[in-house]
């Protein structure tokens, strides 16, 4: 999942600014650069900072000038261990706006609302995953009074902004309203914030309950008594956006009253702009210039709204109290049957406006008001080059948004298809595994028991499992075939294709598929695989498929195969794996922990890591033998959780889930000797051999 | 330096045990081994430890069954962070000692006394260094209560067993006699001790001060005394060695009394025995069955000294009132005056006893009483085939035998060929940087003033290095020579050969020697370089050259270059370096602290690390840019310090150095593209290039 980095940064300054390379190292780099051969050196490096243990900080390449951001990332920084592969995981979202702005590099951002139904809420979250491909800035969730928005509930603004963050690793703004609520109220919804990791608030009033509102005296009766507030009780934890109307409130007294409203808030600690939609360009131009006319200097970032459709139109200008110009209803009330026409001149409509903005030089980021649909405003961001799905990963995994997570760079390979599910069970760690997992160090993982949690919930309802896995399963063999067909795309025999299973919600991953041939292979004879990676020696860090990290690395892999399979085959495995001590660590559990291994000690075996000009080895993917056995409950669970539950009680399908989850092996596999030609493939066909073999049979 | 490592472990064994590999890898491994193809693999599984998260640590390889030691070792891995390479460098010596014998291992051991002048000091340290590659299990040394022994004169018992431990990494016996002493003198004796890092003391009685000692009550009396005494203050943390009398204490009541007092001292917790002195084998092995016969089970080892001198074996006789056997008097008495057919018999006659003790089978370890001298302890030792010059390496530098040091698993590589002044300056450090730098973390480097700190010091007086480094020095090129010199080991204008330099107090490295002819070109010219290392892209560990580490992994280093050079090659080299950027990383930098660097913020570069099967990535070798601004006060002050005193003040080539020291700067490059040809040579060649081309010039 790439967001948030190089979205739209030309090839090369990215390949600089992306991971924290001093772009233009400042007074430390190149003191001669622009002195003529006979210049002295001695003049030259006057120019070089002299004290000792500062020089290389100070020419680094933050020309954000932020002085509290800059101490809030050293304080992360200083936990003694993670290399700072990439600036932006470091940085608050007003430092990453300015350092864009200063780079030159658009940007854009997302606003969702909170969903209405549970499974509303499950699409939702594949719609950021998919979103957040795109590289959206920050995303922003609505607060809406009505529906308990600080509540547990899956729907509320609250969980789905923290989903957000944490199972997305989407940067994100919560929005939060405070008319009609007490101070322990909000306060409460704001330390509940900072708790799930929320480091972003969008303040706002909200509209008041009743008619006959009235100010309360000490009460909040404006978005600017929200953001004094959050100053006052949380510093400057917080980034805090406030609303800035083009056409000024509606309530307002005056377009100009409204200006010194906004400079009210953004005085009292906003620290920047998202506009209220308009449907000029001009229009927000103009407000531009007048807001910059009377001292407010933060960015002010334009809402776009581009029309999906004649009602939704409707509604948000009656809720707006927006008018629509006339040029723009006399295009749309002929077509305002014709849903697709309408949303095509949307599209246009938005893209020329966009371009306008963006033209201006004014104009640095763009705010889409998504009405958590995706077409619309993919199109536009693709009209506009915005869109931009970042092969690179700065770690073989996503990384997690939230602010204590993001130094997080060590994981085991088990969650590699649940990250999800990984976040979830580690989330009261109070520290990440800092480069080393060390035996000892490991903190215990939080149980897995509601596999039902909206973000750990298969994105498939059960019908379609059904048709995928099997409405009736006979045999093991029946099983077997669903693993097969996972591996090779072909469909099913009753013609459906499998497109996930109960460890991985999506299908083969790019890298996985160069394994194809070898793992279909061996599913089809009861080796049921549910992770893989192939050896790699050394590929550039750019490579399309495994690279990752900082340009101008390299990254290695072990071969890794994880996979289940019956109490026979592992017999002959294990008499195999001797003939592979030392070149194979093994690991082999079953569902009770009777746990077989040859790994030493309890240490960690580092299967993918990277190596990078300047910086420590990173070695973001390790297996673990300790939280295998944590792995180990999950995935055996999975089995009836996902999949045997599918049956009725007592068929004969749920039977055979149940058979295969009470006798089968969990079993991974890393081959050490990574420069050679893995020889896990090896390792099976032996064990196939030995079996068939009419001396051990 | 290897040491206590594998020192007579058969081959495959060691390789086993070495890295604290399961060498037998107890219940959790091969569950099948014994049973036929047809024994259900739940019944092999029964022998399975079940208990989730310490089925491997129940398999460990340590098979001492040590309780007491295993819970300190698990203390210091607990450490989150320090792969455990090497089992070795985490046990007590009472543990080594039980898992040598356990495996078959035979050992020996070495004892010294304490010199009476400093340059004796310097060249026992040298000896220290030379002996201890034969991989003595331990050295002792003696307690000598007439020089001050636990003072901190150079020359005193507590400073050598400080050096021994601290700066030769080899694991230390320090003696220490109880009688004439109070309570508090003992007590400070051991509490400093533990400070500097002892482990293992030595509880003698010692000589009484007069001719009419009587008894105190309540004071010392006995070595049992002093075992108690320690364990009382000091529980468990000391490990406790007693002297055992094969023919008796020569004031003991009867031999059969003796031994009585020998089993109190056991029993008031000394952990194992060393004897005095004895001339047949029979002596020692009766004296071992009587131990045994008493309840006596600890370690008893025999104190074997080899006859090396008329004189020094009638003293030795004298002071420990012990019988020269007649056979032996016989062959000495007539060659008394021939110290090279005396030292011939001594090393015969050690090496039949050893031999017989050895095939006793009662016997695991011997001890040798060296008087200080090398000659005859080193013949009879690899005349017995127990002297092992293990050429692989637990990690590119020495291990510190200091029991908080020697977790440390990563250095800067500056100090590469000065790891005593790296000790030295790190020595209050609390903690070591456990596998990672982390920019700010590195802790303040102690300053390093007194250069004539025994152990610090050139073992060359100061007459040699004038004839190596020249009586008189003409101008800068007489300094380029005698770096070309040292690189190239060809001897001087004046004739000499330059052994050492002010960086390195020995002959290059094997592993720079691959290096040379690079070298020496670049010295010719000005770049006067220091250290360095060639480009490896994944060499097996067991590589005898650039290998370290356990068996089965793969090393890597990227091309290291450090040098010394003028002002004039650094303008133009700065210039080179820009058509290098990302690909070499440099620091350059001024005896003012004018630092240029293009490295990425204050992180450090890993320039050597290591992939080894089941384990996380050692990277035990980084340029580390705050630790560089520390070297380089070192690095500058070498010139002054070792080289410029050598001539008169104001003499010109004093001034010739002292120019040097104010003018050049030092610089650090290194090569990230290691799977690529070493790039660094062509840097230098094209800033000479660039020098010599008349447009520049």
């Amino acid at each position: 999942l790439m967001f948030g980095i190089g979205a739209v940064m030309p090839a090369k300054k990215t390949k600089d600014s992306l991971w924290g390379w001093p772009a233009v190292p400042a007074p430390c780099r190149d003191p001669c650069a622009d002195h003529t051969p006979s210049a002295p050196l001695s003049r030259a490096l006057t120019m070089v900072n002299e004290t000792q243990h500062t020089c290389s900080a100070s020419s680094s390449s933050r020309s954000d000038g932020g002085s509290s951001s800059g101490s809030e990332s050293s304080k992360d920084n200083s936990r003694c261990s993670t290399p700072v592969l990439d600036a932006d995981r470091h940085e608050r979202l007003r430092d990453k706006m300015r350092r864009r702005q200063d780079a030159g590099d658009k940007w854009f951002s997302l606003e969702f609302f909170p969903p209405r139904t549970a499974n509303a809420a499950v699409n939702l979250i594949s719609r950021f995953d998919r979103m957040g491909a795109g590289g959206p800035l920050f995303i922003d969730v609505t607060w809406h009074p009505a529906g308990d928005p600080g509540s547990d509930k899956e729907t509320s603004s609250m969980i789905i902004a923290n989903t957000a963050v944490n199972y997305c690793g989407l940067e994100t703004i919560l929005h939060m309203t405070c008319c009609n609520q007490t101070k322990d109220d909000i306060t409460g919804h704001l330390q509940k914030a900072k708790r799930l990791g929320l480091k972003n608030i969008m303040a706002l009033r909200g509209d008041p309950a009743g008619e006959e509102w009235e100010e309360e005296v000490d009460g909040f009766n404006y978005a600017v008594d929200l953001v004094k507030h959050i100053r006052n009780e949380f510093d400057d934890y917080f980034d805090i956006c406030v609303a800035g109307y083009p056409k000024g409130h509606p309530e307002a007294e005056s377009y100009e009253a409204d200006l010194r409203h906004l400079k009210e808030k953004v005085f009292a600690g906003a620290d920047f702009v998202i506009t209220q939609l308009f449907f000029r360009p001009e229009t927000f131009l103009k407000f531009m210039k007048d807001c910059q006319a009377i001292g407010i200097t933060c960015p002010i970032i334009p809402g776009i709204f581009p029309i999906q459709g004649y009602h939704s139109l409707r509604q948000l200008v009656k809720l707006s109290k927006l008018e629509v110009p006339q040029e723009i209803k006399d295009v749309i009330e002929p077509i305002k049957d014709n849903d697709a026409a309408i949303r095509n001149y949307g599209v246009e409509l938005a893209v020329s406006m966009c371009r306008e903005l963006l033209d201006s030089g004014m104009v640095h980021g763009l705010h889409f008001y998504t009405l958590n649909r995706e077409v619309a405003t993919t199109e536009v961001l693709k009209r506009l080059g915005l869109w931009k799905e970042d092969p690179r990963r700065p770690l073989p995994w996503a990384v997690s948004a939230h602010p204590k997570r993001r130094v997080e760079d060590v994981r085991p390979i088990f969650w590699a298809s649940r990250p999800k599910s990984y976040i979830y069970r580690t989330q009261e760690w109070d520290d990440f595994p800092n480069g080393r997992w060390g035996n000892s160090s490991s903190p215990a993982f939080g149980e897995l028991k509601d596999y039902y949690l909206f973000y750990l919930k298969s994105k498939s309802p059960r019908e379609e499992l059904l048709k995928m896995w099997g409405e009736e399963l006979t045999c093991e063999e029946s099983v077997f075939e669903v693993f097969t067909c996972y591996i090779t795309g072909e469909p099913n025999r009753n013609g459906y294709k499998v497109t996930c299973m109960p460890w991985n919600d999506d299908p083969l991953a790019t890298e996985t598929n160069l394994l194809k041939d070898q793992l279909e292979k061996v599913n089809r004879r009861g080796i049921l695989t549910i992770n893989s990676q192939p050896n790699i020696n050394g590929k550039p860090s750019t490579d399309p498929i495994v690279g990752w990290g900082p340009s101008g690395g390299y990254v290695f892999q072990k071969a890794y195969l994880e996979f289940f399979t019956s109490s026979e085959i592992v017999t002959a495995l294990l008499k195999v794996l001797k003939k592979y001590e030392l070149r194979v660590n093994y690991h082999i559990v079953n569902v009770k922990g009777q746990n077989i291994t040859n790994a030493p000690d309890l240490q960690p075996n580092a299967v993918t890591w990277g190596i990078f000009p300047g910086r420590e080895i990173i070695q973001p993917t390790v297996v673990d033998p300790v939280s295998f056995l944590s792995w180990k409950d999950e995935a055996f669970a999975l089995w009836i959780e996902q999949w045997a539950k599918l049956y009725e009680e007592e068929s004969p399908s749920r039977m055979i889930i149940q058979y295969i989850h009470d006798n089968y092996y969990l079993v991974n596999l890393v081959d050490n000797d990574f420069p050679l030609e893995n020889c896990l493939w090896q390792v099976v066909e032996d064990t196939f051999e030995l079996l068939n073999s009419p001396t051990q049979q």
